[in-house]
């Protein structure tokens, strides 16, 4: 992209926050000179960290100024006092930009279950140092267990003027001791009200964030931020909201394809393509129960053409399955048809297999429904990486 | 037990359905002298074998007199020929046994997307012997990768009288080429109706087989089968029906954790007690979630008492969470409680989770419901197995 949003600045700072040693940055700010249009996507665990609590709390009464972020510590499972901390957090950044604490929204990701040292952080956030466009900054202070920072960016030419997106996440690989968290947040110039950016955000989790998977766990932290402060003066409505909304989606599914590529043990990922569902959510359902299915994963891993359990796999995730209408292609291979095995080379398509993009597309036969979700195979090292003492 | 269901007959016979060798039993009959009520719970996959589809077809139309059984080959994505080859299997036990093929039930379980080489089954039908008590010929014909056969029984004294019960099962573990396959079928001499046997079969499939997970995936041709003959001569009803619901249910689930602990890549196996949920169906959820948690799974493989995995997974389940009322105990020590983790003795915990059976508590706070589940550790050797070159 040539050009960056306008109106916001970052920075980052190393805290400590993990055991007092300041390694590595673990504490971002992001600020937007001006309030923000601003939607959140949480997660539906009903075990949720407090930072999660606060920010929607913020989000219902109104618009944004900035997000704070740490890693090291997710501010989970922590009691009651988890939710002062987090306010806490706001409140030092607020004091720093000079907005008022529910201008700002806090995000976490780390051990859960231990104490938020709130005062390594506040002290780092009113020391912080802002500039344009650090973004790099900001995406490598939220990395966990990440190999490397998730961030890209989109320049949009809408009918009214050019606008720009910035996304920036971290994976959903484990997270030491305990959950994969999945932080989001996307950032644009785009002048767009409130509600229409609140769909916009909602369309693009279920099309993205939502339809991948390590491990099928769900994090006590999961949080997706779209943020749009007009600084470029040009308004979103009308065919540019449909633009705006598919840019936004791209974004998004750009940013999930790394999270899940970086996951902790993982060798290979795949795509799966749900076509001719019953509807866009029947679509979902079979393409996200298939990419969590271990027995799928697990078959992806030794590269084997699995038909059977890709297809057991649609069949038990809810959608409306007609075997004797379903077609199974693997790389473009159909193994499957009119409700029975389809001859084809199988060395073929194990060598298709055995590279680390895989293709699985599974038609319905039935609608219009259609949707995509992204997997990754299941290893040995996953289960390494995962049975260590870590608590 | 001291005395067998009394009117029951079995047969076992090696038929070499899987490619023609005969090198061990793979065909089996049950047979009653006199009609059976009858009930059965089938795989909620809508990808369903044509045994099950036969079976409940047949179901529906009244008693049963026997049940005709294969392994090796599990007739499931077979086209519109499976549904034939079943009945075709069902005749043959009619004729075998002088009654109506509707009133016999099929099932099978092996590779799926194979024709049914149904004529080696028909032939060994046929010639089968039978004779009472030989349940382990049934038990051993029935199993796939499983590494024992299981079978069990009860002995039941009523107020009316003393009934039997017995079960035969075989297991979850993932089966070559493709899907686990649970075949479960119990059958009683106790006089009990239809309908009460109806409901029987289902709270003890809920109670048992619907909570057991080895890898989370429902196979195409999951079976359970609970047949009354009534040669006890002792009516069943009244209290005396709650004691015969109690006994189906103990067999069960004595069959579940007998098929849980047999399951491939196993070496740990666990009880998941939820209590104080808002439902029973809440707890049900709840104890399954995390029996089918990839991370618990892990956490239990490395002897970890990884309390946030276990709790992330309960707030995912569905059910209703509040995380200030939890209790999380593990081996009986309290690892979490009000909304915080407790400090507990590390090293003492982890030298009970490096047992092989192991037992995680987790007490909602909110109400009545309860439920058990049982689940395995995810071990390297699950993916070493289940990453093979299978189709």
């Amino acid at each position: 992209m040539t050009g960056d949003v306008l109106g916001f600045t970052a920075g980052a700072a190393a805290a400590g926050v993990k055991d007092g040693t300041p390694k590595r940055t673990d504490v971002a700010l992001i600020v937007s000179d001006r309030p923000c249009a601003a939607a959140g996507v949480f997660t539906t665990n009903q075990v949720i960290a407090a930072p999660c609590v606060v920010t929607r709390r913020h989000l219902e009464r109104g618009s944004l100024r900035a997000i704070v972020v740490n890693s090291g510590n997710a501010n989970a499972c922590t009691g009651e006092q988890g939710e002062r901390h987090a306010y806490t957090m706001a409140r030092a950044a607020a004091q720093r930009i000079g907005c008022d604490p529910y201008e700002v929204a806090v995000a976490s990701t780390g051990v859960i279950g231990v104490p938020l040292p709130v005062e390594r952080i506040t002290k780092a956030v009113k020391q912080m140092g802002l500039r344009p466009a650090a973004w790099i900054d900001v995406a490598t202070a939220i990395m966990t267990t990440d190999t490397k920072p998730k961030l890209t960016g989109i320049e949009l030419p809408l009918g009214a003027g050019t606008v720009h997106l910035r996304g920036i996440a971290k994976g959903a690989g484990m997270i030491h001791p305990n959950m994969a968290t999945l932080l989001a947040f996307v950032m644009s110039d785009a002048d767009i009200g409130a509600p229409d950016l609140r769909s916009v955000a909602r369309d693009a989790a279920n099309a993205s964030f939502n339809q991948i998977s390590i491990d099928g766990d769900t994090s006590t932290n999961d949080t997706f931020l779209l943020l749009a402060n007009g600084a470029s003066g040009v308004k979103v409505h009308g065919d540019d909201l449909t633009l705006f909304a598919g840019a936004v989606r791209t974004l998004c599914e750009m940013l999930a394809m790394g999270i899940v590529a970086d996951g902790e043990g993982v060798t290979r990922v795949f795509e799966v393509m749900v076509t001719s569902a019953a509807s866009d959510a029947d679509a979902r359902a079979a393409a996200r129960t298939i990419t969590t299915s271990n027995l799928v994963k697990t078959a992806i891993h030794g590269a084997d053409p699995n038909w059977g359990r890709i297809l057991a796999a649609a069949g038990r995730s809810g959608a409306t399955v007609d075997q004797n209408r379903v077609t199974v292609r693997i790389a473009d291979v159909v193994v499957f048809e009119g409700g029975a095995p389809r001859a084809f080379d199988h060395d073929a398509v194990r060598l298709i297999l055995s590279q680390k993009d895989i293709t699985i597309g599974v038609d319905l036969g039935l609608g219009a429904g259609k949707a995509r979700a992204w997997g990754t195979d299941l290893s040995a090292e996953y289960v390494r990486i995962n049975a260590e003492y870590t608590t």
